[in-house]
């Protein structure tokens, strides 16, 4: 194989109580990526279509990840990437993941996967620190291994893929405001108190159990957060209203994706999940402020071949 | 039915990274009651054999359990209790919860189950607050539901049981020393940072998916505690070496049992939970320490009649 396209969906990561080591891949939103193998050694990035982006490689956090994965390999040859950006950069839906990982997945599978999905997870973390300054990996572990993944520990790191009902959607508004990671994070506080920390992995486990035991009213109950949303939603306008509206129109948990502005919800069933788009919009349309919004299945295989 | 015996199992409450939210019952530790309907009105505790242990019945955590339970009941006769104390109070295997559970569980068969496990936590929950100082649930939610389980919240109180691996062994090793739990408590700190709280609730994710997966080494990778064992491990005279030859002799992990002195080990597999046996009693007779020490298998239904 000397060339191969591929799907890269969005991810919403945190999932509220999980900061930091939740999150889960969409299938109705993603970028598209064509990889081919070059003589000339290293990345060229030769088109970015849809956003603007930079196509010199150390500046762009798919040619940063294929460098990690190409540092590692025997390969002597090159690869030229085309990407079509579908995600906004900034959205909080993993729009830098879907680059890096797209284009870590396609070298990999061009190469005849000489490397592990954990391996990949690791290239793609340096996509994520030029992006945010942070290798964090509650992205690109669900672009990579679909689902719901958790990652356990960084050091070592430690990727688990969880269950995912059948019948489970999310639903996603984005406001068209700019929240940078970096911003979003500064504004977060060192210390917890062991009291909302227990609150907090008492909810993990409840998320992690209701996915499994496909119990949907559990995995509603355990989308709480009493850390990080209280802080950070501040940053994001009509938050409480979207979130009280979604839960209104049948959603089971609402919260901020990933380091915000967009904002997610997971309903079981499409029915609901259409409804709660329909709730969102209309509370963005009434304060007026512009929205792309998304319904999407759980997709429960990450990035594709298409 | 006018009478019932039950058998009251020990409990492991925290699980190294779950504290204050995750607990397992054991099946070869435990104490026995028996319980028979009286006309007297009220709770009587006849007989305490094994331990010193108030029979007044307010100052008794099965008594005050049992009167949580009669004030909700419409039921105008009374209740004599007698108490076999296996498990020696302040050993960090739930001790009190054995007793507070045994009580509500077995009144409540007495009266034809009309209350819930939910119920009879928050009934056992007043004998915790007697006993500590504060209702926590952690110890007597295993002893009623069996098995693994999780206190998703307290506020409201909701209680997720969780799937118990069948080759699943815990070794426990009781050190002849007393910490009262109130104290234990006490050396926590308030605050922790936001990085070890991120660490903690992977930790809670990973054990959750690794029971419900049923794999081994994913519980043993997730039995970590950066929060708690730290600190508490110091009143613990050995807890060190007693940690590292557990794992040594093929453990899964090992932690604080509740509030200790009590250091428990999983294990793969009844053979392996004996040679840990083996390890704790070798590293404490090295050390001087008298001990006892128990080889169980997981209780997977809790409190049940005899």
């Amino acid at each position: 194989m000397e060339e191969i396209r591929v799907f890269c969906p969005a991810t919403i990561a945190n999932i509220s109580c999980g900061f930091d080591v939740l999150g889960v891949a969409l299938d109705a939103v993603g970028d598209e990526m064509v990889v081919r193998k070059t003589k000339t050694p290293g990345i060229k990035i030769t088109k970015i279509i849809g956003q603007n982006l930079p196509l010199e490689t150390k500046k762009n956090v798919a040619g940063v990840a294929a460098l990690a994965l190409l540092d590692k390999s025997d390969y002597t040859g090159g690869f030229e990437i085309e990407i079509y950006k579908n995600i906004k950069p900034g959205s909080g839906i993993g729009s830098s993941a879907a680059s890096s990982t797209g284009a870590v997945w396609a070298i990999n599978e061009l190469l005849g996967k000489p490397f592990s999905n954990l391996e990949l997870v690791q290239f793609s973390m340096e996509g994520e620190r030029l992006a945010s300054g942070t290798a964090h990996a509650d992205n690109v572990a669900p672009a990579l291994y679909g689902g719901f993944t958790l990652v356990r520990s960084y050091e070592p790191l430690d990727i688990v893929k969880i269950n995912t009902p059948k019948e489970l959607y999310a639903t996603v508004i984005h406001p068209q405001i700019e929240i940078k990671t970096a911003d979003s994070r500064k504004i977060l506080k060192t210390n917890i108190t062991l009291q909302n920390g227990i609150k907090q992995w008492g909810n993990v486990g409840g998320l992690i159990a209701g996915l499994f035991t496909e119990d949907y009213d559990l995995i509603g109950r355990s989308l709480e957060d009493h850390i990080v949303e209280p802080i950070r939603s501040i940053l994001i306008p009509g938050f409480n209203e979207i979130k009280t509206n979604s839960i209104e129109a049948g959603a089971l948990g609402c919260g901020i994706s990933g380091s915000g502005p967009s904002i997610f919800a997971l309903s079981k069933g499409e029915a609901t999940a259409l409804k709660v788009a329909q709730a969102m919009k209309n509370t963005y349309q009434k304060i007026g402020i512009d929205y792309d919004v998304h319904t999407s299945k759980i997709n429960p295989i990450g990035i594709k071949k298409i």
